[in-house]
């Protein structure tokens, strides 16, 4: 592999100002070929119209939104593009007329990065991408789960098919990507298509703190448990944009209220500091429903969360020899 | 009385998508001739210009928002749908040039709802559609009142005129249509048109739950008051949708910051279940001011909790043969 | 089959105001089973994920802005209303993700439609519904065709895949569903794909009429060219709302500049009556990307034009005892 | 009268930045007791809830987007503002609960401005504006009548009223206050709610000039003929925006397609200078409809120009020692 | 100084329509040259365009949308209007093509409030607006000063330019304007551009309530130590708008998720009655950004909060005999 | 110079779907080196903030709208792609807080670009892009200069400013970057600062073909004459998106009606082919003012019609080895 880019940076909006330049996720430098780079962003740019869409819009608004981020956290703790080299690598290849086909071409995709030692920090697209990724990057054995999310995702299939946003668990679980045992969604509420909605994670030992019990345990009860659910092995997290409220996103697909606020996000997501993730995405902003960028600034700031705590995952792992995971 | 529906249902959206279809409310069946509906799901679709309107046009975009309402609660447990026949059965009458008319017409209306067994769950339309509403269903003694709002609604008139969103609490008081006792507000709050604003609740022993109070007594200790206050008899309850937190309702005329989030109102909402529900309503959503239509989308998440906990005391009802009351 | 509803009237709006009640196709009666209609306004809700879209939204929010249609033309002429049986017949059928699956069941809806002598006028969805139309309707032979679009829709296929927007005339002339001598696009214009866009449609001799030559002819000439090519056998009209300029279609998937005005649109349809239409469609509406309905609404007007130059060959071919053809 | 404010002109958008300062029509002075006033700009700040509103913040609105109306006309010709005291006068009462109490209060307002000399030029608020001005305004005989509008305004009543922005020239010819002989309608377009809708016009011997027409004559011929019907006594021009092509307009209230454009309009009104006119009307903003304000913006533009060929006549009669008439 | 206009009082929307009316801050009368003025409620337009811009427009916007703010306190106290003569006093003076002399010039505008004994309660205009204030109206000695805000506003330059909103209160320190030991920022988050944004405050000893520390103080702890920090000496509270969760603020620059709710906001505002009080502002709500104008609600909603607090003050300075201060 | 890159294309959006990867210009290669590079699309993104502002995030968002900008023009004529390399090649650079420093940096920027034979095809930011680009590629004599606009732009000065977007021609002129004998403005019209506007014009034998006498000339006679004006020497090409009419053009911050159509734009434009066009520009996109993008979309098609007159020129010019002149 070639020269490393740590040396890279995103681009500095004290020195040039926000509005100046082309869009790449946090102003980072554009590597479309991952050379050098321990943790690509990655845009996954597609939706199935099975209801309100758009989401395949995603990756071109959170990456403009993004000139909004800045590079250190919020603690003021260290940046996480000095603790790895971060780069955008552009857009996962889809097909929108055969979306099908995805599961073969998309995973391929991520499935490279892995063999380059790369570590995937997706933006959907619909929920979909991360049956993509998680098909990609997951080699020898079941990996760990933490998924935020109004929705179970756990059909076994919808409008007959197998390979969809609402299918992501099951298929997970099926093939072996996602270990059940250390699965654990979080935020699940609204009206549901049955009494059986959660049958599947409940047969399969997943763990769901749905949003009255997040309530009862608070945002540090949750933090506890999932770390307690998914250990110290290898795991992935995804965050559908709609396990906020509805108030926090309009511009998604399946709004739902009485949710999480941003505020609980980013406080859950700092504290799973420490879990030894090897990938992670940030799905299901919709622009031509919230053209001024609400939605996408949000997801922008959840994309940066993400980046501050796969950053230290990927250099313990870098200094223990093991690149990428 | 014809056949019973007991056996319709929304469309499916697992079998249907929801984009397809004429938009009723909660993609049930559209029977405006009511026959074999136990609930009738109503459009009262009116406004007042009194300043920024639209409300009017709030039952079509509930409809249309309602599609991404599924058949079962959050909870889990027995979907209204299958606890009595539910259906959209069209809108009042209204004529929008002579306002005052509505009160022998529209209230005719839902007289003839309540003589033929059919319990209201009313969308407006501004909040003078719950006076029209009560108006049309309070046989022989006042009702008890439950009224999310974060305006009194207690003028005794607006700019001359007795029969406003305004004058909801004076004359449902004063025509014995409810029964100031076993009346409660809750969510008060704003800047006020005057320091005697609250008087006429006072006057009558009405209670009032503001803003402050409701953060002081919790989510739990407002539930048991508003239980202790309206008992076990006869009710009605009406959400005017600017009781939310005005980040929750860019689609209202007159958002109120400071005020309840969504979840605030499903915890309530869910913690009434067990009244004797005769009516109820949500009002005040504008779609011209929210044309993406979040605030219709809350407004219609409303609707079904309010289904949840009317559809129990229409069954009890049923059951000791009381139809509709 | 069962008695006519000839009498049955759009919604008056001088009696009842436009925003109240349930939202069909110009305030129509809603009949589902299509039970003595003549014309079935029909949804046809679906589009592909391509680029921009939402367009399976438009039946909904075209309905939505037909309330504002009045039921006689502008030219004060017969209304439409009073000569056929016309309603809104509901939404053809569609699995959203399986599209290819709609190359039988989408059509086979309309195959039963033109069996039961009920003429089409459908409102897409994107272009590719025009194909599934005719698909449906198309029995014996090869039908003339008009189409309004900017662009060709001649591709061989889009990604690899052979039924969608692009693919419409190269399938429908490919399978004998429309004569493509008798088959004319007006409105052609913007930036191209290839040098050879328009090759197909000069080797199959059809006739088109680019923007340019659309300003040449004037509307006169552009209205007597669509009678030559067409003739006085059996043909289809299809308006793609991106014909267009884009200053009047904000909520299409691919807007164009430089197109036809709305009274450019208006005037040329209004000069086809007398053709022997047989089929008709508007598609293209996305509401997500204009959801105030500016582009719903010429939608709206461009489906009562087709209504009013369809419904007289509807009274030809029944006083012929043709029914629906 | 006090001393003439003649010397008062908008604040100057060289030397004032335009974002700057509360809004008044043109950035002029806001002298609500009308002193010294020639020409009185002023909102009629109500809309009755007849179908899509909103009209009643129209007066705010385009206050608003006015800050961009510089001091000249486009043809560098005399500014108004140098050619009598123009200001912006503020806005006429209206209760809007009772509108019809509007007959006597509103009108007594323009009626007080008749007797004091000062012309109005009014912003709507919805067309029935322009009755109440009217009203107001004719004192001794009937004035001539200049109509842009898509709709002819002629109702007997609409859902049984009589005073509504449906039947302004019924009503205006009825009570003497236009003299039909010397009216005339330009732009009726669109669909009609009966054959009839014109039989008023022609009954009376108004001049129509519909859309279809208005392309015949041309803009210089439809000059030509308001001239002949208005000829040289008094007269009132009106202009509903919805005479524009709907793609002008997004925010009014029945926008018909295949209409106006902007540039049409100013050239009309352009034309019309030398008339006697004694007042003017622009009516029909809906700022929820559009709120970024491009309608407004058009709005505004078309308050100048009718402020352009009002000044002259006004200083005519001041010359002739007439003031205000 | 002439008579006082301490009988002016906002226009009465129980009275006068709220949409009628030229629009000033709080429907209260336009004094320009302040006479009789204790509180001058000031516009600030200017925005520095380091990104996102727009708020040069915020007090048009703010002053249309707080038409809806009533004339008492949600607590039904004593209203700001019965305490002190408070007026719309127009627009702050800006150059926008030479924004550097507005350290002269606005400051000198604010300076001649302050000799004249009107204290300032402002509405920006960009952040940079309030060290114009200050630079006016600070004479003697250092004033608190109370900061609600996501960012520190503690650079030393921005692009290499002094004087801007990045700036404010490094410059408030430098040139003796504020205390920093009577100095404290609320409510600071989000991603921050180097580790060391928060030292100049650490390094002059001015107080931080990061967000972090705000949900654990709790309100009460805020308002308690905001009280300790700032004494009772003079001071002065300003409010960027962005303060608060990005939900609530669409329309503003750099929204920043995970803050203030406007709930936090009242109440921690309202704790500060009794602080000496000299001066505040809310600043950076961008029209363009929300242009239906729940933002500005929300800027109008937390100016109504601003002159609760400050009236008391000035009254009570008033009876000391100390106008203005 | 490095090895050309000719072989460079668009991405090509029949085999990658438009809504996946960066954005950049017509979905050109990103080159911000400029090797190899014979016309480079510049973003230049500043505004000034004399009122409704925003065109400094107009490169972003027309690099977006881009997207839908294909290979080959309407015409079917060759792609300007095929004529020589063409890139987008970022952004100049500018400091936000010290626009002035802009006439010295920014036209350094093109002043490079133009040393290494790069023809600048620019998309602003506010007009006073125009004389950046102009300060940085006219060496040796004054240019041609082709300016379509609604407003003259030929201040002295704007609030004692001299290099803004309203002192364009007025810079262009005195510092000998234009001959004004060869300088021809098409479009203006609008309310004027004063009767004085084009004054400058006059003085120094600039030819003006404002609105009324484009419409009387045609785009024919338009054509011929600015062929006339501007003869075969090297010449700049401007369009100031304003000179649209308003309807065409909501993002734009002084929109104008009654102006130019798309349609207008386009032939004009194509009628140009043939000049000795060594640099263009299109301005004044305001992505806040119009989020969806119409505007922005317009402004893509006119960037790919200025790229098709311009590429012709660069050819002929390096057939004739001046490379970039």
């Amino acid at each position: 592999m070639a020269q490393k880019i740590t040396s890279a940076k995103p681009v500095d909006s004290l020195l040039v100002a926000r509005f100046s330049g082309i869009s790449t996720f946090m102003r980072l430098p554009y590597v479309p070929d991952g050379t050098g780079v321990d943790i690509g962003i990655v845009g996954v740019p597609f939706d199935f119209p099975t209801n309100r869409g758009g989401a395949r819009h995603g990756p071109s608004q959170v990456r403009d939104m993004s000139r909004l981020i800045r590079r250190f956290p919020s603690s003021g703790g260290e940046s996480p593009f000095d603790q790895c080299a971060i780069a955008d690598i552009g857009d996962a290849p889809f097909n929108p007329l055969d979306p099908q086909s995805a599961v073969e071409h998309t995973s391929a995709f991520f499935s490279e990065l892995e063999s380059r030692g790369i570590t995937p920090v997706a933006c959907g697209g619909d929920h979909a991408a991360t049956y993509l990724v998680l098909r990609g990057i997951v080699r020898d054995e079941p990996i760990g789960f933490v998924q935020f999310d109004s929705h179970p995702d756990t059909s076994e299939e919808l409008y007959g098919d197998r390979y969809n946003h609402g299918t992501l668990l099951t298929r997970g679980v099926e093939e072996g990507l996602i270990d059940p045992k250390r699965t654990i969604s979080v935020g699940l509420r609204g009206t549901r298509f049955s009494r059986h909605d959660r049958d599947f994670n409940i047969a399969h030992g997943m763990r769901v703190i749905d949003f009255d019990e997040f309530e009862k345990l608070g945002r540090a009860g949750v933090i506890a448990e999932i770390r307690r659910v998914v250990g110290d092995r290898p795991c992935y997290v995804t965050f559908d944009i709609d396990a906020l409220d509805s108030a926090f996103v309009p511009g998604t697909g399946a709004p739902e209220p009485g949710g999480l606020t941003m505020r609980d996000a980013q406080v859950v997501l700092r504290g799973l500091e420490g879990l030894d993730i090897v990938g992670a995405d940030m799905c299901e902003v919709s622009p031509p429903l919230d053209p001024q960028g609400i939605t996408a600034l949000n997801g922008a700031n959840l994309l940066f969360e993400l980046l501050c705590i796969t950053a230290p995952a990927v250099r313990r792992r870098k200094a223990k020899g093991n690149e990428g995971r």
